[in-house]
């Protein structure tokens, strides 16, 4: 079955959520936003775009840090306002240096427990200290 | 390290990003939203709960289907305005019948294809047609 497809922009001002995945064994690496505009460059470019809802701008993953994302496969959902990005992650996804943004986990009292490794310091991607 | 950890759910108009996958095999099954007394409750009772958008009221996933999902682990991301949730989903997690929700795939020329596995009808799901 094949359909032409029109994400659900208008349902959160614009945006649809962004979950990308390491394309290898699935694993979550960040969640983010995609404009109208970065949804299609990703299609176009194969390199994975965002909208950054801090700075309010288009955002190239890694155009500062270098570390890019290729995409492999884009999946959508039931209702089309959200997408599930399998990408090839060139070093750490998270600005924190870690590979995953979801380096902690919740306990039971609600604490964060850190339970991955950092690959790079922040200082070691930016340049600066963070 | 532990920490308290408060999300930051004014961010979002009082609302985190929940990204939900299977404990076992980390495959994302839903994408959806949590407010504060959303999260607490999957923290509590270890049934996953959202706040839906569309109906505007807390949503416990399964009250309606059955298809409940059992907490496992809660991640939460550097900005801490989204989680993933790894639980245990019973039958599909999709109201459309499917195990997750990203059921289709978008293809080169932006058009989508279904390759999944249709678990359940929504009307053997819900008992009436969708």
């Amino acid at each position: 079955m094949k359909a032409q497809f029109s994400p659900n922009f208008e349902k959160a001002g614009g945006l649809i959520t962004a979950v990308t995945v390491d394309a290898e064994n699935g694993e979550v690496l960040m969640v983010a936003y995609m404009n109208e505009e970065a949804f299609r460059l990703t299609l176009e470019t194969g390199k994975v775009h965002y909208w950054s809802r801090t700075r309010s701008k288009l955002w190239k993953k890694g155009e500062t840090s270098g570390n890019m994302q290729q995409l492999v496969e884009m999946r959508v959902d039931c209702d089309l306002d959200a997408v599930v990005v399998r990408a090839r992650q060139q070093g750490p996804a998270c600005h924190e240096g870690y590979k995953s943004c979801f380096y902690r986990s919740v306990d039971s009292e609600g604490a964060l427990q850190e339970n991955a490794a950092r690959l790079m310091t922040p200082e070691e991607i930016y340049g600066v200290k963070s």
